[in-house]
């Protein structure tokens, strides 16, 4: 089998075979295939696509390039949730600890998260807020303490998925990121590596996240839930409004601290209303009771106090101190803050969502290259979102910051972000539809 | 300006900029930018095609990055011809001494040439099978050569076009060759740099050529006219039958020797027809003459010897034995001679032409790698082409080599490059489309 060949059948539009595929992925991570051969490839996969069962071989082989987290030690259902990233997304931490607590002892989480990058957050970064928090555990220790408290968060560990990290490498570079057979694959073969049964994916649309359309949304749903059902695992994906920020908080304690309101029900309506959904329907897929009965436990944990006992229960479990989760005002913060007003009377017209997330990361609560720190305090506290009325003068939102220049750097492109009009813009779902094995259904 | 958003341009299908083109052709050329960008590009250059504008800039830049010919020492006009690659086609060998006969004094042929690879022959291959024969003049000796004789054939010589080097060694490896854009820009950028103001190009079609269909090949050949009139050459193409070998030789002593009948008026109908057509055609290009007058050169030159004594002078000029041209058994030979027989009666219905190629370059006059060192002597000589009548038993081809088991390879692909048939098939014309400034015309 020659690369060449490879290359040449994609670039005509014909469908490569499981072995043509295996021949790559293993070639390319071992070193085989050089680069101008691979990014060849990746340009007459953007421009020709995948078909569905490509796309679950590439996932595939990519899965099997490194080591794959088992965790059949777990005795449950396992579940995991995948955002393909967005502006305030914070669900994943509110969502772990209701779940354990929606099911104790039956359905559990062992959810390996990542950093942020650009203009979307990331959760790791959310829970090192937190002080003491530790996102480092070793697999066993991580596995232990799914098995114990019934979920655990941590950072991408151990030699998983190189393929992936040396196909995004290169397509980071070659202009190939943007094809949903390779985001399907990239973001599956991840998730899949990780080992949960059950997969809720909620793939973002609108001016913060990288898919601007509900159709390209759509088809990056169905890939991705194709891939998975595919190979043996439930999944639902989640076609979710990301033409403004999710909740009001944006920045890392600032996040932690609008979820420990929501888990003690006095969170943001879109935020609850978003939570109370993936939850709802993680625990759906792992067919231990119907929708109804899934929702009804989701708001009860809420209720109850339940799903912030286990939130504290795992931050204790990963050396975190439980102390900030009580008193808020112990997590980082910030020495500087400065009000962003509306200049008029009328309504928030439009936010540019991706603005608002690199405002907050210029304050110092996100990384514009990988190589820069972290300010956990930094980020937006948002007073009003897309739709709601404003009087000139009022304030939109408050920016919080340790640095005069970040202040100022963040400040300026959140006056940018913003539109306003006169005539109340429509109101628009949060949503969009819902894609799983059986098919697609609007909202 | 950066690569990746030139590639992402091109990818999207947008026409790239006089600037943009540059800035790929000159970083790739100065090693800024890597091969697997390089690649990526091409592989949408392939998928999205390039406007005439876009190609003839990037055959200016690869134009540009190394030396180009200067002729403007010749006093007169100065033609050039190109064919696109087939089997037996020795035209060049009779059209360069055919055009210094033809206007003696007024038009000049400096032509600069490449060996065969794979499975079509070489020019400079075939004259170096004439004892002596020198096509590595220095850049002075060959314009000498051309102002004193009226024409010189030497090899491709010093840094030309280094773009199209480096861009072709990539483009071979990543399967993106076969682009319209991509092979019109190389041709022309090699025939541009060489510094003739006419130029004829012959675009084979067929099982022989790597264009397989006319539209393509005609496509091709516009592509290329656009590029040469772009740039103020005159330039004219035609399309033409590759579906058979030219002549009845194929190797290269066996071809001098038909070129030598040629030039007597004694060579295969085909041929003549095909190097009459090519010398009158580039001497109305000058603008010298009408085409009828051009064309009753062509024929005078043939008939009076003077096309024959000019082709002597050319090789006793680059220190080539001129008694072979007298006596052509003193060209290299072959000890070993086999013949091909009809297997049945009928008629010759189809020659897989390449394969026809590939069987001579088995027999040792061709390279099937770079390194392989040329059997002068060996080749083919075809007594049938395509549609001839043929009986059992009567010889088709007879093959000559010097190695009993390359004769024995060439002997098996040949036998399986004829396809025989009771009926005959239907008549295919020699030329099948003219392609100028002005338009296309088909025959």
């Amino acid at each position: 089998m020659r690369m060449y060949d490879i290359i040449e059948k994609k670039r005509d539009g014909h469908e490569l075979t499981d072995a043509e595929i295996a021949f790559f992925v293993d070639g390319y991570v071992a070193g085989r295939i050089p680069d101008y051969q691979a990014s060849a490839l990746l340009m007459a996969i953007y421009l020709r696509g995948m078909s569905a069962e490509e796309t679950r071989l590439l996932t595939l082989h990519m899965m099997n390039s490194g080591e794959v987290v088992d965790l059949s030690g777990i005795p449950g259902a396992t579940v995991d949730k995948h955002s393909t990233g967005g502006v305030g997304d914070k669900t994943s931490l509110a969502v772990v600890p209701m779940l354990a607590a929606m099911d104790p002892g039956r359905t559990f989480v062992a959810k390996m998260t990542g950093r942020g990058l650009g203009h979307t957050g990331g959760t790791v970064d959310k829970l090192e807020s937190i002080p003491g928090f530790n996102t480092a555990l070793s697999q066993e220790a991580f596995i232990d303490c799914v098995r114990e408290h019934g979920a655990a968060i941590i950072g991408q560990t151990g030699n998983l998925v190189p393929a992936d990290k040396l196909i995004y490498a290169l397509r980071d570079v070659t202009a190939t990121v943007s094809s949903i057979p390779l985001i399907a694959s990239s973001i599956m073969s991840k998730k899949l590596t990780a080992g949960s049964s059950c997969i809720l994916l909620d793939v973002k649309v609108g001016s913060g996240a990288f898919m601007k359309t509900v159709p390209e949304a759509v088809e990056l749903a169905q890939a991705m839930v194709a891939i998975g059902e595919g190979m043996g695992r439930r999944v639902k994906a989640l076609v979710t409004n990301m033409d403004r920020p999710l909740g009001h908080a944006i920045g890392n304690a600032l996040e932690v601290a609008e979820v420990i309101e929501t888990l003690h029900g006095r969170g943001p309506a879109d935020l609850e209303h978003e939570v109370l959904l993936i939850a709802s329907d993680l625990l759906e897929l792992t067919g231990h009771c119907t929708r109804q009965e899934a929702e009804a436990r989701a708001r009860r944990v809420i209720a109850d106090g339940s799903a912030f006992a286990a939130f504290k229960e795992i931050v204790e479990a990963q050396d975190g101190d439980p102390r900030v989760l009580d008193d808020p005002s112990l997590l980082p913060g910030a020495t500087l803050t400065r009000t962003f007003a509306a200049p008029c009377d009328g309504f928030v017209a439009h936010i540019d969502t991706e603005a608002v997330g690199i405002a907050s990361a210029e304050l110092g609560a996100g990384r514009l290259t990988k190589e820069d720190a972290i300010d956990y305090g930094a980020g937006i506290t948002l007073l009003k979102n897309y739709g709601d009325p404003v009087v000139a003068g009022e304030p939109v939102a408050i920016l919080h910051a340790n640095d005069p220049a970040k202040l100022a750097a963040g400040a300026e492109r959140l006056a940018g972000a913003y539109t306003f009009a006169a005539k109340q813009p429509p109101a628009t779902p949060l949503l969009y539809a819902t894609v799983t094995r059986d098919g697609i259904v609007y909202a």
